[in-house]
């Protein structure tokens, strides 16, 4: 079972104009140091938060329990100009747990509109459970693209790579995949078999042209099964091999999740 | 013409996994806090900086001279953990900006490796130059996608349309584009008319399904620009619009640059 | 019983003039920043951490395990240019809890000298146990000073009055003033009476010509007090009282405590 | 000539306490993180700029023009929830700086009442000019102090030494001192003899029991100054000498300034 957060800014997109457009560099600043303080918190309780649009940022959340969640969403308004409202659920795999998460939020209220304020809905898992999180990374990337090419086609490829792996693990295994900087893809998964991880590397690397490697682990937060993949993936980095499994991500491939979209 | 700077951090990879791995949301922390700083700096004095990936970041900083990069440079490595190296470069177009000046960068030494450290290569322009900045954003993002579609799927939505917009951009344009958060994408854009901007955005409408609309203008520096472009952009949204372009923007079709790729 | 963690940079001094002095700004932002992690870490889970001297805070951690101090310490040394090493303590009065803290700490080396890193002596309260915050504020802070002297003679005007305050306090009380900035000092007490605070207060007020204040409440963590201390000196301002003490916080006079200094 | 800015946020006191009182620690986070912006933004345009009470703050802003400090005043309401309101003054002394600053920032009404919002009042200094620095440490402070005494006692020392030094320069001289952390304090000064420096400190020695000592140096921005009196106390060090000052910094000592209080 997944446990997400989404969280999401209130009325953000009016503030950023209001009374005049505020300046980009200043907005920027604001999301990336909101961010890095939700990330930090998120982080020091074995959980994972991804940027992905900023006023909108995706959490896995396994055993954080509410009132944490509210410790945050209060500090954040101590901190910031603006404020936070935040849906929480669970779900067998992580697209569903993200996808009842939204709806508890928007349940409350639409992201603009000026009345909902720091709402925190839905609710936290009352167990402890396993996820798996596999952590992508491309074959000599600093070789092959940052010391060859130029900056910005470097940038482009590397986002063309994570947004066809992202759009993969998701319409096919209902798992999701996050670019987290420089070459690396962080994806939560459900479990899945080493064939599977390698059928998909596979499909990716015919469609984009990118070599690239996986290290799989499990554990009952993103951040202990996360370090494990990190180990993973240097270990596959050694061996030279496209696919490292911790033994613990290995289960029996007939529960492998196979949604029917 | 266009000033770019490429930051690079210094050996960064390897730092991510010495001795062992580091946790995951340190290093997000750690990036978004540094991008953050480096925003609030280059912003402060007109510039644009954005995060492509992280460790990588892309500026256009006409108008900041070598020794303000140097300061920056100090600056960094007074308050975090590792160093960062600058490539800086003008061209005709900003592709070629940035082309050159990942070039001064790469022939410093490679990204990893252990030997550069806090290079500042290239050199900045003489002279004020014009450059365009065009600010696109979906119609209607929080009515169509965020208050109806879970997270996850909002996100992807908004990155195909980010990453076919920017490669449109690119390839036909010498363009660069940047997804900066919530449903905004900015590019940095030689003279382009209201003609060309239309057939742009019918094209990628097209292809991803999602109506946009942009605002366009001219200045010295990015942030003179930009702000009138999201002044434009207020306006397309008032009126309906899809392309407003502030009068200094407008340039006869004929100077239009057209890259032959 | 109190719990006080002693946070030290390792090498801190020399590192701030190698290889030449550091901009002073720099210093002081990364000083700040740190700072301000550690406040925010220890802070949302109860606890309390003052500025001191920048290089080495002073924290009251009731309910903060050993653990939990090894994930800040670990995080500090992924953001910052330097480490930190940790003593904690508990003692039966605020003083002597920041007196074992500091010897556990001594004990793993000195703070200058380059051979300890990131130590973390000392040991955690297995129990829970209740302390007591006082909050001081000035009389109409605003408008008989802010508003009327110069920025500077206020600046030390609140200085000598937190500086005689917190020795008064340590001396013949064994509490710990800190002053938190605007007209505000915060203190970390044993069971102290409405009497001795009352006499205290007039002691000060007689020493620096300062009309002040106090709040106090009882908790088990810094921050349950101490937001309850907060309640409490509003209450002294509304029915304008010297001292407003929450029920919790009064206990009998003859178990006060009384070192022999 | 020197020119200085006081920084005071809007209504801060009130706001802290609305609707209920905040978080301490949320509190200082801001506080800290306001004050480490400001001191970067400050530093690399060569200003100092001090805590001192963390609502107010004073800088030295020497070649700092008014349209710069505007872009600081609107970043700050981007970034955070509260506003700054800033006086610009110059003066033949610091201290009548700050006084003047103080005044045309209290002309645009008082710090809490509701009414006064990012004012920017004062004009700034026309002409380059030239100012003191003087870095004081204390003598082998970790020798004799932070490895031998507890954290509280040596905070507590430190802080009679910064502020009986404070009192006597701002008394005597004309000049304000900060108290930067560690064993630090910083002084901007008017120009003063070898002699005057030697005979203050042999005063506060013998008051505080502290030995200390003292580089400085001149320049025509306070970073200009306060780097070179930095390399003047590491002369001091090496040299074990008291006052040691850069040939900049000695000026007949009949112009020397002797306010009459």
């Amino acid at each position: 079972m997944i446990q997400s957060t989404v969280f999401q800014l209130d009325d953000y997109g009016p503030w950023t104009v209001t009374p005049t457009p505020r300046a980009e560099m200043d907005l920027q600043t604001l999301q990336s140091r909101l961010y890095a303080d939700v990330a930090s918190f998120v982080g020091e309780r074995g959980g994972y938060v991804f940027y992905t649009r900023g006023d909108n940022c995706i959490a896995i959340t396994n055993g954080i329990d509410r009132e944490t969640h509210r410790t945050l969403q209060r500090s954040i308004a101590n901190r910031y100009p603006i404020t936070c409202s935040m849906g929480i659920a669970d779900g067998e795999t992580p697209a569903a747990a993200v996808a009842d998460a939204t709806a508890a939020l928007n349940a409350e209220g639409s992201a603009q509109g000026g009345t909902r304020t720091e709402r925190l809905a839905g609710s936290t898992l009352e167990t402890s459970a396993t996820l798996s999180i596999a952590h992508f990374d491309i074959v000599d990337a600093t070789g092959r693209l940052t010391d060859q090419a130029d900056a910005y086609a470097v940038h482009m490829a590397v986002q063309e790579w994570a947004t066809t792996l992202s759009r993969t693990l998701y319409q096919d295994h209902d798992a999701l995949g996050f670019f987290v900087g420089g070459d690396n893809l962080i994806a939560v998964c459900p479990t899945l078999s080493e064939a599977t991880y390698a059928e998909l590397i596979d499909r990716v690397e015919t469609e984009t042209h990118t070599a690239f490697r996986v290290g799989v682990a499990a554990g009952t937060t993103p951040h202990e099964a996360g370090i494990e993949a990190k180990h993973q993936l240097e270990l596959a980095r050694e061996r030279e091999e496209t696919v490292v499994m911790a033994p613990n991500a290995l289960r029996p491939s007939q529960s492998e999740f196979a949604p029917e979209h």
